[in-house]
Protein backbone atom coordinates (compact mmCIF):
# COMPACT_ATOMS: atom_id res chain seq x y z
CA UNK A 1 0.00 0.00 0.00
CA UNK A 2 2.89 2.48 0.44
CA UNK A 3 4.57 1.86 -2.29
CA UNK A 4 1.53 2.00 -4.42
CA UNK A 5 1.30 5.30 -2.12
CA UNK A 6 4.24 6.72 -3.02
CA UNK A 7 4.17 5.79 -6.88
CA UNK A 8 1.17 7.99 -7.40
CA UNK A 9 3.15 10.89 -5.49
CA UNK A 10 6.07 10.64 -7.81
CA UNK A 11 3.66 10.81 -11.12
CA UNK A 12 0.85 13.66 -9.67
CA UNK A 13 3.98 15.20 -8.58
CA UNK A 14 5.59 14.97 -12.22
CA UNK A 15 2.59 16.17 -13.98
CA UNK A 16 2.08 19.41 -12.12
CA UNK A 17 5.75 20.37 -12.02
CA UNK A 18 6.44 20.22 -15.51
CA UNK A 19 3.22 20.53 -17.00
CA UNK A 20 3.71 24.46 -19.26
CA UNK A 21 7.50 23.61 -19.11
CA UNK A 22 8.81 25.45 -22.85
CA UNK A 23 9.68 22.45 -24.89
CA UNK A 24 10.74 22.10 -28.71
CA UNK A 25 12.80 19.20 -30.38
CA UNK A 26 15.61 21.41 -29.70
CA UNK A 27 15.46 20.92 -25.50
CA UNK A 28 13.04 17.51 -25.53
CA UNK A 29 15.50 15.20 -24.75
CA UNK A 30 16.96 17.39 -22.03
CA UNK A 31 13.92 17.95 -20.47
CA UNK A 32 12.90 13.87 -20.30
CA UNK A 33 16.43 13.73 -18.54
CA UNK A 34 15.90 16.50 -16.03
CA UNK A 35 12.29 14.68 -15.57
CA UNK A 36 13.87 11.38 -14.86
CA UNK A 37 16.35 13.01 -12.52
CA UNK A 38 13.64 14.71 -10.34
CA UNK A 39 11.60 11.08 -10.22
CA UNK A 40 14.92 9.42 -9.18
CA UNK A 41 15.61 11.65 -6.31
CA UNK A 42 12.88 11.20 -4.72
CA UNK A 43 12.10 8.39 -2.18
CA UNK A 44 12.07 4.47 -2.56
CA UNK A 45 12.23 5.49 -6.38
CA UNK A 46 14.31 2.78 -8.18
CA UNK A 47 13.22 3.26 -11.59
CA UNK A 48 12.17 6.14 -14.01
CA UNK A 49 11.43 6.93 -17.45
CA UNK A 50 10.12 10.33 -19.47
CA UNK A 51 8.61 10.64 -22.73
CA UNK A 52 7.64 13.69 -24.15
CA UNK A 53 5.69 12.86 -27.66
CA UNK A 54 7.75 13.91 -30.63
CA UNK A 55 4.81 13.79 -32.99
CA UNK A 56 3.35 16.43 -30.54
CA UNK A 57 6.16 18.59 -31.53
CA UNK A 58 6.33 18.92 -35.09
CA UNK A 59 4.23 22.32 -35.94
CA UNK A 60 3.69 24.08 -33.29
CA UNK A 61 3.34 27.33 -32.40
CA UNK A 62 4.56 30.69 -34.69
CA UNK A 63 7.20 31.27 -32.44
CA UNK A 64 8.80 27.38 -32.51
CA UNK A 65 8.59 25.83 -29.20
CA UNK A 66 5.06 24.84 -27.03
CA UNK A 67 3.88 24.71 -23.96
CA UNK A 68 4.37 21.13 -21.84
CA UNK A 69 0.92 19.86 -22.35
CA UNK A 70 -0.64 16.16 -20.59
CA UNK A 71 -1.53 15.04 -24.27
CA UNK A 72 2.42 14.70 -24.91
CA UNK A 73 3.67 13.60 -21.38
CA UNK A 74 4.10 9.59 -20.93
CA UNK A 75 6.25 8.74 -17.65
CA UNK A 76 6.65 5.67 -15.57
CA UNK A 77 8.29 5.08 -12.14
CA UNK A 78 9.32 1.89 -10.02
CA UNK A 79 8.99 2.41 -6.37
CA UNK A 80 10.04 -0.11 -3.81
CA UNK A 81 9.16 0.31 0.30
CA UNK A 82 9.95 -1.93 2.35
CA UNK A 83 9.88 -5.25 -0.52
CA UNK A 84 7.28 -4.05 -1.86
CA UNK A 85 7.69 -3.47 -6.00
CA UNK A 86 5.18 -1.12 -7.77
CA UNK A 87 5.29 0.19 -11.36
CA UNK A 88 2.85 2.66 -12.82
CA UNK A 89 2.76 4.54 -15.19
CA UNK A 90 1.10 8.06 -16.58
CA UNK A 91 0.13 8.49 -20.37
CA UNK A 92 -2.53 10.20 -22.22
CA UNK A 93 -6.24 8.68 -23.01
CA UNK A 94 -7.47 9.95 -26.10
CA UNK A 95 -11.05 8.21 -25.75
CA UNK A 96 -11.12 9.73 -21.93
CA UNK A 97 -9.51 12.58 -22.92
CA UNK A 98 -7.57 12.26 -19.90
CA UNK A 99 -3.67 12.28 -18.47
CA UNK A 100 -4.31 8.21 -17.00
CA UNK A 101 -2.20 7.62 -14.45
CA UNK A 102 -2.19 3.70 -13.35
CA UNK A 103 -0.83 0.96 -11.48
CA UNK A 104 0.67 -1.75 -14.08
CA UNK B 1 10.75 50.43 -19.00
CA UNK B 2 10.60 49.20 -14.77
CA UNK B 3 6.67 49.07 -15.13
CA UNK B 4 6.83 47.02 -18.66
CA UNK B 5 9.48 44.85 -16.82
CA UNK B 6 7.21 44.09 -13.67
CA UNK B 7 4.04 43.85 -15.70
CA UNK B 8 6.32 41.00 -18.04
CA UNK B 9 7.14 39.31 -14.57
CA UNK B 10 3.44 38.72 -13.44
CA UNK B 11 2.01 37.77 -16.41
CA UNK B 12 4.91 35.45 -17.06
CA UNK B 13 4.42 33.86 -13.14
CA UNK B 14 0.80 33.63 -13.56
CA UNK B 15 0.89 31.40 -16.44
CA UNK B 16 3.19 29.10 -15.55
CA UNK B 17 2.29 29.32 -11.63
CA UNK B 18 -1.29 27.79 -12.46
CA UNK B 19 -0.94 25.99 -15.67
CA UNK B 20 -2.18 22.82 -15.32
CA UNK B 21 -4.38 23.56 -11.99
CA UNK B 22 -7.58 21.51 -11.63
CA UNK B 23 -10.70 23.32 -13.14
CA UNK B 24 -13.99 22.42 -14.06
CA UNK B 25 -17.44 24.91 -13.85
CA UNK B 26 -17.71 24.22 -10.44
CA UNK B 27 -14.29 25.49 -9.03
CA UNK B 28 -13.71 28.48 -12.15
CA UNK B 29 -14.89 31.59 -10.36
CA UNK B 30 -12.94 30.91 -7.04
CA UNK B 31 -9.26 29.81 -9.34
CA UNK B 32 -9.97 32.99 -11.18
CA UNK B 33 -10.00 34.91 -7.70
CA UNK B 34 -7.34 33.24 -5.94
CA UNK B 35 -5.28 33.69 -9.34
CA UNK B 36 -6.08 37.69 -9.33
CA UNK B 37 -5.35 37.88 -5.38
CA UNK B 38 -2.10 36.49 -6.33
CA UNK B 39 -1.58 38.84 -8.70
CA UNK B 40 -2.35 42.37 -6.49
CA UNK B 41 -0.12 40.73 -4.03
CA UNK B 42 3.17 41.63 -5.91
CA UNK B 43 4.40 45.16 -6.17
CA UNK B 44 3.44 47.58 -7.62
CA UNK B 45 0.18 46.16 -9.14
CA UNK B 46 -2.84 48.48 -9.08
CA UNK B 47 -5.41 46.10 -11.01
CA UNK B 48 -5.71 42.54 -12.17
CA UNK B 49 -8.20 40.87 -13.97
CA UNK B 50 -7.96 36.85 -14.80
CA UNK B 51 -10.33 35.08 -16.79
CA UNK B 52 -11.00 31.68 -17.66
CA UNK B 53 -12.93 30.75 -20.66
CA UNK B 54 -16.40 29.32 -19.86
CA UNK B 55 -16.68 27.90 -23.47
CA UNK B 56 -13.59 25.60 -23.05
CA UNK B 57 -14.67 23.97 -19.62
CA UNK B 58 -17.58 22.54 -21.64
CA UNK B 59 -17.35 18.40 -22.73
CA UNK B 60 -13.95 17.78 -21.28
CA UNK B 61 -12.95 14.96 -19.82
CA UNK B 62 -14.50 12.00 -18.83
CA UNK B 63 -13.79 12.86 -15.28
CA UNK B 64 -15.61 15.88 -15.48
CA UNK B 65 -12.46 18.58 -15.22
CA UNK B 66 -9.53 19.53 -17.02
CA UNK B 67 -6.36 20.89 -16.66
CA UNK B 68 -5.87 24.49 -17.15
CA UNK B 69 -4.36 25.25 -20.68
CA UNK B 70 -2.83 28.35 -22.26
CA UNK B 71 -5.85 27.94 -24.90
CA UNK B 72 -8.54 28.82 -21.76
CA UNK B 73 -6.64 31.44 -19.97
CA UNK B 74 -7.03 35.35 -20.24
CA UNK B 75 -5.54 38.11 -17.96
CA UNK B 76 -5.14 41.22 -17.91
CA UNK B 77 -2.45 43.37 -15.18
CA UNK B 78 -2.22 47.29 -14.54
CA UNK B 79 0.99 47.95 -13.09
CA UNK B 80 2.48 51.34 -11.79
CA UNK B 81 6.41 51.85 -10.88
CA UNK B 82 7.33 56.00 -9.96
CA UNK B 83 4.16 57.29 -12.00
CA UNK B 84 4.72 55.08 -15.16
CA UNK B 85 1.81 52.93 -15.87
CA UNK B 86 1.28 50.08 -18.01
CA UNK B 87 -1.38 48.22 -18.84
CA UNK B 88 -0.51 44.18 -20.17
CA UNK B 89 -2.88 41.06 -21.19
CA UNK B 90 -1.95 37.59 -21.82
CA UNK B 91 -4.73 35.94 -24.55
CA UNK B 92 -4.70 33.01 -26.66
CA UNK B 93 -3.98 33.90 -30.02
CA UNK B 94 -5.18 31.22 -32.00
CA UNK B 95 -3.68 32.10 -35.34
CA UNK B 96 -0.13 31.94 -34.36
CA UNK B 97 -1.19 28.82 -31.83
CA UNK B 98 0.08 31.17 -28.69
CA UNK B 99 -0.73 32.54 -25.50
CA UNK B 100 0.13 35.90 -26.43
CA UNK B 101 1.39 38.39 -23.54
CA UNK B 102 1.50 42.07 -25.02
CA UNK B 103 1.59 45.90 -23.67
CA UNK B 104 -1.52 47.60 -24.27
CA UNK C 1 -3.77 -0.20 -2.79
CA UNK C 2 -5.00 2.01 -6.06
CA UNK C 3 -6.96 4.08 -3.31
CA UNK C 4 -3.35 4.48 -1.95
CA UNK C 5 -2.18 5.31 -5.17
CA UNK C 6 -4.49 7.85 -5.68
CA UNK C 7 -4.21 9.66 -2.72
CA UNK C 8 -0.84 9.60 -3.49
CA UNK C 9 -1.22 11.33 -6.51
CA UNK C 10 -3.31 14.42 -5.17
CA UNK C 11 -1.03 15.12 -2.25
CA UNK C 12 2.35 15.19 -4.88
CA UNK C 13 -0.26 16.86 -7.05
CA UNK C 14 -1.07 19.80 -4.90
CA UNK C 15 2.35 20.11 -3.63
CA UNK C 16 4.11 20.78 -7.13
CA UNK C 17 1.21 22.54 -8.19
CA UNK C 18 0.70 25.42 -5.99
CA UNK C 19 4.46 25.53 -4.75
CA UNK C 20 5.97 29.48 -5.31
CA UNK C 21 2.11 30.55 -5.37
CA UNK C 22 2.31 34.61 -4.03
CA UNK C 23 0.39 34.45 -0.21
CA UNK C 24 -0.19 36.74 2.75
CA UNK C 25 -2.38 37.03 5.05
CA UNK C 26 -4.60 39.24 2.97
CA UNK C 27 -5.72 35.66 0.38
CA UNK C 28 -4.32 32.79 2.29
CA UNK C 29 -7.71 31.86 3.01
CA UNK C 30 -8.37 32.23 -0.32
CA UNK C 31 -5.92 30.50 -1.69
CA UNK C 32 -6.82 27.35 0.84
CA UNK C 33 -10.46 27.18 -0.58
CA UNK C 34 -8.98 27.32 -4.33
CA UNK C 35 -6.74 24.37 -3.38
CA UNK C 36 -9.33 22.64 -1.95
CA UNK C 37 -11.66 22.66 -4.82
CA UNK C 38 -8.74 21.44 -6.88
CA UNK C 39 -8.35 18.20 -4.60
CA UNK C 40 -11.94 17.68 -4.73
CA UNK C 41 -12.31 17.69 -8.61
CA UNK C 42 -10.10 15.04 -9.05
CA UNK C 43 -11.24 11.55 -9.42
CA UNK C 44 -12.18 9.42 -6.19
CA UNK C 45 -11.61 12.10 -3.86
CA UNK C 46 -14.38 12.92 -1.11
CA UNK C 47 -12.68 14.86 1.33
CA UNK C 48 -9.83 17.39 1.15
CA UNK C 49 -8.52 20.19 3.69
CA UNK C 50 -5.53 22.35 3.05
CA UNK C 51 -4.48 24.57 5.72
CA UNK C 52 -1.05 26.82 5.04
CA UNK C 53 0.32 28.24 8.30
CA UNK C 54 -0.34 32.12 9.52
CA UNK C 55 2.19 31.92 12.06
CA UNK C 56 4.37 31.43 9.00
CA UNK C 57 3.04 34.57 6.92
CA UNK C 58 4.25 36.89 9.39
CA UNK C 59 6.94 39.41 9.12
CA UNK C 60 7.97 38.06 5.71
CA UNK C 61 9.27 39.95 2.95
CA UNK C 62 9.89 43.73 2.38
CA UNK C 63 6.87 43.18 -0.16
CA UNK C 64 4.45 42.07 2.57
CA UNK C 65 4.11 38.49 1.05
CA UNK C 66 5.88 35.62 0.00
CA UNK C 67 5.89 32.41 -2.02
CA UNK C 68 4.65 29.48 -0.53
CA UNK C 69 7.08 27.08 0.57
CA UNK C 70 7.14 23.73 1.61
CA UNK C 71 7.44 24.78 5.22
CA UNK C 72 3.64 26.01 5.46
CA UNK C 73 1.48 23.51 3.81
CA UNK C 74 -0.40 21.31 5.07
CA UNK C 75 -2.88 18.69 3.57
CA UNK C 76 -5.23 16.19 4.24
CA UNK C 77 -7.15 14.48 1.95
CA UNK C 78 -9.82 11.40 1.93
CA UNK C 79 -10.07 8.91 -1.55
CA UNK C 80 -12.51 6.33 -1.91
CA UNK C 81 -11.94 3.71 -4.66
CA UNK C 82 -14.51 0.77 -4.88
CA UNK C 83 -15.07 0.72 -1.05
CA UNK C 84 -11.69 0.98 -0.05
CA UNK C 85 -11.11 4.35 1.68
CA UNK C 86 -7.86 5.64 2.94
CA UNK C 87 -6.62 8.82 4.31
CA UNK C 88 -3.43 10.66 3.50
CA UNK C 89 -1.49 13.93 5.08
CA UNK C 90 1.09 15.60 3.69
CA UNK C 91 2.29 18.18 6.51
CA UNK C 92 6.42 19.41 7.30
CA UNK C 93 8.57 17.35 9.27
CA UNK C 94 10.87 19.63 10.96
CA UNK C 95 13.02 16.84 12.04
CA UNK C 96 13.51 15.11 8.56
CA UNK C 97 13.22 18.99 7.39
CA UNK C 98 10.52 17.08 4.47
CA UNK C 99 6.90 17.94 3.38
CA UNK C 100 6.09 14.40 4.31
CA UNK C 101 3.21 12.30 3.08
CA UNK C 102 1.85 9.87 4.41
CA UNK C 103 -1.08 7.30 4.59
CA UNK C 104 -3.22 7.37 8.40
CA UNK D 1 9.62 49.13 -23.28
CA UNK D 2 8.81 45.70 -25.05
CA UNK D 3 12.27 44.33 -24.45
CA UNK D 4 11.81 45.39 -21.36
CA UNK D 5 8.38 43.60 -20.92
CA UNK D 6 9.59 40.44 -22.97
CA UNK D 7 12.26 39.97 -20.30
CA UNK D 8 9.97 40.44 -16.83
CA UNK D 9 7.75 37.48 -18.64
CA UNK D 10 11.21 35.28 -18.90
CA UNK D 11 12.13 36.01 -15.30
CA UNK D 12 8.49 35.48 -14.23
CA UNK D 13 8.26 32.15 -16.01
CA UNK D 14 11.23 30.95 -15.11
CA UNK D 15 11.01 30.97 -11.18
CA UNK D 16 6.86 29.82 -11.25
CA UNK D 17 7.80 27.29 -13.46
CA UNK D 18 10.53 25.63 -11.66
CA UNK D 19 10.14 26.52 -7.73
CA UNK D 20 10.24 23.49 -6.22
CA UNK D 21 11.55 21.08 -8.40
CA UNK D 22 13.32 18.36 -6.69
CA UNK D 23 17.47 18.98 -6.58
CA UNK D 24 20.47 17.53 -4.77
CA UNK D 25 23.78 17.84 -5.91
CA UNK D 26 22.97 14.70 -8.22
CA UNK D 27 21.09 16.75 -10.91
CA UNK D 28 21.84 20.14 -10.19
CA UNK D 29 24.00 21.10 -13.62
CA UNK D 30 21.38 18.95 -15.02
CA UNK D 31 18.43 21.58 -14.14
CA UNK D 32 20.56 24.32 -14.76
CA UNK D 33 20.76 23.10 -18.28
CA UNK D 34 17.35 22.45 -18.64
CA UNK D 35 16.57 25.94 -17.44
CA UNK D 36 18.49 27.41 -19.56
CA UNK D 37 16.95 25.66 -22.30
CA UNK D 38 13.66 26.68 -21.11
CA UNK D 39 14.78 30.33 -21.48
CA UNK D 40 16.26 30.32 -24.56
CA UNK D 41 13.64 28.74 -26.44
CA UNK D 42 11.60 31.68 -25.38
CA UNK D 43 11.04 34.60 -28.26
CA UNK D 44 13.95 37.70 -28.59
CA UNK D 45 16.20 35.51 -26.28
CA UNK D 46 19.44 36.19 -27.08
CA UNK D 47 21.44 34.66 -24.07
CA UNK D 48 20.51 33.48 -20.80
CA UNK D 49 22.05 31.69 -17.32
CA UNK D 50 20.76 29.61 -14.85
CA UNK D 51 22.64 29.14 -11.61
CA UNK D 52 21.39 27.00 -8.68
CA UNK D 53 23.40 27.49 -5.74
CA UNK D 54 25.47 24.77 -4.40
CA UNK D 55 25.89 26.14 -1.26
CA UNK D 56 22.13 25.28 -0.09
CA UNK D 57 22.49 22.17 -1.17
CA UNK D 58 24.48 20.68 1.37
CA UNK D 59 23.07 19.23 4.19
CA UNK D 60 19.26 19.68 3.16
CA UNK D 61 17.02 17.20 4.13
CA UNK D 62 17.27 13.27 5.57
CA UNK D 63 16.27 12.12 1.87
CA UNK D 64 19.03 13.62 0.23
CA UNK D 65 16.96 16.27 -1.88
CA UNK D 66 15.45 19.28 -1.56
CA UNK D 67 12.48 21.59 -3.30
CA UNK D 68 13.85 24.24 -5.64
CA UNK D 69 13.40 27.14 -3.15
CA UNK D 70 14.04 31.15 -3.97
CA UNK D 71 17.02 31.31 -1.93
CA UNK D 72 19.38 29.40 -4.37
CA UNK D 73 17.95 30.43 -7.69
CA UNK D 74 19.77 32.97 -9.86
CA UNK D 75 18.98 33.62 -13.32
CA UNK D 76 20.40 36.07 -15.78
CA UNK D 77 18.32 36.34 -19.24
CA UNK D 78 19.29 38.76 -22.38
CA UNK D 79 16.21 39.74 -24.54
CA UNK D 80 16.61 41.44 -27.62
CA UNK D 81 13.72 43.14 -29.62
CA UNK D 82 13.86 45.73 -32.48
CA UNK D 83 17.36 46.41 -31.76
CA UNK D 84 16.52 47.49 -28.25
CA UNK D 85 18.75 45.32 -25.96
CA UNK D 86 18.40 44.68 -22.58
CA UNK D 87 19.45 42.09 -19.59
CA UNK D 88 17.81 41.13 -16.42
CA UNK D 89 18.86 39.28 -12.97
CA UNK D 90 16.82 37.17 -10.89
CA UNK D 91 18.98 37.27 -7.58
CA UNK D 92 17.68 36.11 -3.77
CA UNK D 93 17.96 39.38 -2.03
CA UNK D 94 18.71 38.32 1.67
CA UNK D 95 18.07 41.77 2.89
CA UNK D 96 14.83 42.16 1.73
CA UNK D 97 13.88 38.43 1.81
CA UNK D 98 12.96 38.63 -1.66
CA UNK D 99 13.71 36.94 -4.62
CA UNK D 100 14.32 40.35 -6.70
CA UNK D 101 14.07 40.58 -10.21
CA UNK D 102 15.76 43.64 -12.12
CA UNK D 103 16.92 45.17 -15.36
CA UNK D 104 20.46 45.68 -15.43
Amino acid sequence: MIASFEAGIKLGALFHQFLGVPVSEKNVELLEKAMESCLKLQPYVVDAEVRIEREKLKDVSDFGYTSLSPEMLRARVTVEFEGERVEAVLEWNEKLRYPLMRLL
